[in-house]
């Protein structure tokens, strides 16, 4: 809904001369700093010290830390806290059909490359694995399932990552078909059953 | 049983002086012949004749295509054909769990760097991406899904792929824990169903 203000000039200051160059500062400084220190680690405070911006220009350009890490490491477009808003936001027992859905939903337009460029990152920088790890274990994961409550909340969250993951790797990087091409409905029905017993079922 | 054959030293020929030379030179020519034509279209024959030795030295060194290919392009030491006779005996409904006990056993001790290498080569190169479709859609599941006799056995395969390629992209590149060091018993509970379900069991 705030979208739009991203596309507002911001202030200039110091040496900055525009709103892209704040951005493009953020997004290296951001890159160094989540390497350096990890997820956690990395304050926007110390990111926008490291772009020599005020720590305001990372709400205004990024809305906030998840959306800049998303952007600058993961390199995607997309907005970690609104994707857990609309996970979290219906029936816990559909959750496991939410995943697919945003998952394909946020993937399917942006492509194969992008995918199979962030696994490269990961896969070949140990610390992208490790920020990595700190992103989804802090921000996406731990939210969601201390939203579900089931016991064993942090195996059940990488059960789901896994899948998660794999469905990734072979809808988009390896592209095994039927798989790579099948509809979201078929995912749907094949793959909610999982996420939904890794996160709210049996475990055995 | 056979595996002790491969330490025999084989017959020279031409200017290669000894096994070892014909072993890295079958390595190198399948590495070209396989991603230049794909799994299907790299004959024995072929790649042999690149090595400049004998099409015996194939089956004399590495026990066959699909093992020259798990070592030359995949850079792992698994012969897939001794893995899919494994993973084939036993009852049908128990082999969910056959795969996942045969995947950390083969990669837990093999580690996380190997699992990451084969994820970022198949991510750099699309004709590796390609290649590895064909070899493990002709080879590892069309024989596992035809032996298993599900209706859609090519959709069952790829749904079991996208588990099997996110158990390793979570327990050895990103580590997400505590996934990444739980049990080979907690692994087998939690994700065999998964595995038993796409392979033969209802999918919606």
């Amino acid at each position: 809904m705030n979208e739009g203000s991203h596309h507002t000039e911001p202030k200039r200051r110091g040496r900055r001369t525009g709103g892209e160059d704040t951005k493009a500062a953020l997004l290296a400084a951001a890159r160094e700093v989540f390497v350096q220190r990890g997820y956690e680690g990395a304050t926007v405070r110390s990111i926008a010290a490291r772009a020599g911006v005020d720590a305001a220009m990372v709400n205004h350009w990024f809305g906030g830390k998840e959306a800049l890490f998303a952007k600058a490491v993961l390199q995607v477009p997309i907005d970690p806290n609104a994707l857990v808003e609309r996970l979290l936001d219906g029936p816990d027992e559909e959750i496991g059909e939410r995943i697919v859905r945003n998952f394909i939903g946020i993937w399917d337009p942006i492509g194969g490359g992008q995918f199979a460029a962030m696994v490269r990152s990961v896969t070949s920088h140990d610390q992208v694995a490790e920020v990595l790890r700190g992103f989804f274990v802090q921000t996406l994961l731990k939210r969601i399932v201390t939203h579900l409550g089931a016991p064993d909340g942090e195996l059940r969250a990488t059960l789901a990552a896994s899948q998660i993951f794999g469905m990734g790797m072979v809808r988009y990087v390896v592209r095994f078909e039927p798989f790579a091409s099948a509809d979201v409905d078929t995912m749907v029905k094949a793959i909610a059953p999982t996420l939904q017993r890794y996160l709210t079922g049996d475990l055995g």
